[in-house]
């Protein structure tokens, strides 16, 4: 039997992104489901997407029956399933060096940057643009230098984020310095996040997985 | 050797609240380092938990040498370390269930929820109090009703978010419900996490994680 991979994404989404990075480093082929999110009207607001994703939310992974949600599990799910190459290493201290690295970007920094949010800060809190702009970067600054000040000069830091191949950690900080340069951000305060990215850019899978190499990007 | 581990936390930080009840279900003992959370002047912004936590931020868990920062990183550590009780199911795809159930509060409803992110509305965008809370509540309504959404009738949910046991997902669970009731918020809507809570609640290691059972609770 075939196996078979469904990715309920969005080209620009950067958790998405993540997903396609580590389904590409994996090897694994998948059909892309396109869900066109937008501030009003958006797909992921649709009776028929509810139940892939009662939160309206991608990335949503189907594995043959099963619906795998949040690109965190996502990622993890898919190195338990497939463990070669890994996208954690082997060491536990390491493999908690690397999710927590992961967690910057996924739990400090996106959150705060989804669509949902700046729609709220702009309707029920009057938000202008430039305030809206101020928040997104505020953020992304904040998360970002705290990711650089664990990998400059850390002992485990190499090429990746930890040692000599991509991880998790590499998967989630790709698709936030893509979102950051796309808010006008300027990264040289983060050499060590700009060096490592280079690298990550250097392989097909990342390039593959990039925004504008997606089929629903316009 | 004893082996030793020391948690840089808060009584009422809830992410440090879901490593004490994983710490305490697993049976390990540890030392508490309490860190002083406030809107201005916090122990966080000290100079000497910089290393500890450049991001300024709880819970970080010391074993040994190592620091891990991030709650759902040290969970996963202990986990790991500590494999007996089990805080992930034995199967792939349910231990995906299990951290999709967590990483709806760790990453759709906390991050917005945190302390900096209030204060920022107040500061820079001069939200009152009762915008304020009105935030709070929107995000953690919305991510609750997913959850709920999860986890009723779903045939993988029993006396816990994930069968018969606690895992991963009633230790971010718990702390959630304590902090939407901190709040104000009228539970009821959503049954069967309460029903998962106070199942949850009859065991000790629940009991003695609560933010009021802590040394530097007032």
């Amino acid at each position: 039997m075939v196996e078979r991979f469904e990715l309920y994404g969005y080209w620009r989404s950067s958790a998405a992104y993540r997903v396609r990075i580590a389904l590409n480093l994996k090897g694994l082929e998948y059909e892309q489901v396109p869900v066109h999110l937008a501030r009003d009207g958006g797909e992921q607001h649709r009776p028929q997407f509810h139940e892939i994703s009662p939160q309206a939310q991608v990335p949503v992974l189907r594995h043959g029956a099963r619906l795998i949600r949040q690109s965190m599990a996502i990622i993890e799910y898919l190195d338990e399933v497939h463990p070669a190459p890994p996208l954690l290493p082997a060491v536990s201290r390491d493999r908690a060096r690397v999710r927590a690295l992961a967690m910057v970007v996924a739990c400090d920094i996106h959150p705060l940057n989804n669509l949902r949010v700046t729609r709220y800060l702009e309707r029920e809190l009057g938000a202008n643009e430039a305030q809206r702009l101020a928040w997104m970067q505020h953020w992304m600054a904040l998360g970002l230098e705290g990711l650089e000040a664990q990998v400059a000069d850390h002992p485990s830091t190499g090429d990746f984020c930890e040692g000599e191949a991509p991880t998790m950690a590499d998967c989630c900080l790709v698709p936030q310095l893509y979102n950051a340069r796309r808010y006008g951000m300027d990264l040289t305060a983060w050499p060590t996040l700009l060096r490592i990215e280079a690298n990550c850019m250097a392989l097909g899978a990342f390039q593959d997985a990039a925004p504008e190499a997606q089929p629903d990007a316009p």
